[in-house]
């Protein structure tokens, strides 16, 4: 053991969660959000899986940023291509939670009712969370129609340090 | 969306287990395992508690390697401060099936029951394991005498690229 | 092993989820909808916790049904007086799509974040959804306004047998 | 709301874990096991799968006894026919940790790596554990050679009432 320590830096970590399927609205919704995220040093964490996810994570990844996908499956051969850690929980869809746990703020886009209980769980534990589409009008979600609305909400939420 | 795709190289993972409080030679086993595999480009995932797994990300990110932890808990700030990458789970020890499904193998180092649990289930998942100290002789579990050993089975595991 | 083969009669479970703590309204509710679902053969699951969990459990218990607990932590000491079968998890919220899988139905009984997530877990699911009070026009969720009617839309759901 | 309060009898379970599938041994074993314990007023609880998991059940049912399997994936329907009470997790093999917290004692029948998770995680939380079989000699597992045995270490550990 050495004298010297090292205090790595945390990531900082934004959820994006939606539909495993997507319009191309929420596609490019995500798309540009992953990419505003990591210009501003966030990471994306997302459940890995296509739709929104994909899109988040290939925005997130043509900036360089980090992408974490929280996966329900064992393989991490199942995450899509844009993930760079890729997580295989075998728990199903309870790693939803784990997925909005993850990060700091929590940005819905489009989704049904899987996206519907992650945008509760992240409530229910107290993170923020904005909305875009579907169930923006939850008591709780800000409704936003731009992701640099998004991002804005973000950083009012979690500061930008 | 845009016509070029990026297909993001994905990190790779090995998981190393052990006890949150760890003797001064498992401490040490694991800073060097940590070391060892952040310098051949591996990434370490581990609970991100104390003992064996802070030296194990110690090690790791003295080299610059990625460190992540699988958290029981559900507050990324108590990860131990040499983890750079802090997914908060909120599951109790029931994150210790992730920690070692998210490496490609896995490295225990001493430890107790808890330990013994996620030998068990890497085991189950078809994981190679290797084992320093405690739990060495479970039947499939390689039992390693030095980090350099640890790293030459995980390379005969799991081959190099 | 024995020639003669007992098929053991499944209990049918439904679920009832809502809130730690109840305005009377709710408790009154859910202790006459436990109680009537006793009446018809029915056991009831829930989280195990109070307010409408432990006021559904009382009616079901009085009319001497089964009652689940599916709890939160790891002790089952920690359930209500008026569970018969405790079941500690130590996976947090997460148990709550547990609670919502076990049952042929959903009831939700007011409630916050955390019976959203049930209710949007059960729906993604495939479960049938009734609500009383804060949820109940949640799109999937059939709204009712009696313990009568709540049952009523389970026999319509599940049958009788 | 009524005004007398009926203190619910907890039903008192014992754990018995093992494998899918079971040497003619290990399912006589387990089928006596579940039927002793039933006779001693005491339920069984498992992962509801085949294997020792069925002998225990189809001997505890036989004698009248709970039976609770609490399966691994989504669907009632995957339990075995001597399972009474059938909760469906989806969360894999993670299930195991809530199979072993259910019960106050546990007792394993052969099986392989899940069931040796099965006693790591039982031992880690503290509950007291014997072992017939394959993993009897891990350090904290009390050996029996007969389901009477088996019986006699839980009560002993647990008493009688």
């Amino acid at each position: 053991m050495q004298n010297i320590y090292y205090f790595t830096p945390m990531y900082r970590l934004i959820s994006i969660v939606g539909g495993n399927t997507a319009s191309q609205e929420e596609s490019g919704f995500a798309f540009s959000l992953g990419g505003l995220l990591a210009g501003m040093g966030f990471s994306v964490v997302c459940g890995g899986g296509g739709g929104v996810m994909e899109a988040a994570c290939m925005g997130c990844a043509e900036e360089g940023g980090l992408t974490v996908g929280i996966l329900s499956g064992e393989e991490r051969t199942a995450a899509n291509p844009f993930v760079s850690l890729a997580l295989p929980t075998g728990i199903g869809v309870s790693r939803n939670r784990m997925v909005v746990l993850a990060g700091e703020a929590v940005c819905a886009v489009g989704g049904a009712y899987g996206t519907l209980s992650e945008i509760a769980l992240a409530l229910q534990a107290g993170k923020p969370v904005c909305g875009f589409g579907n169930w923006d009008s939850i008591p709780g979600v800000r409704k936003v129609s731009s992701p640099q609305e998004a991002v804005e909400f973000v950083l009012e939420m979690i500061g930008e340090n």
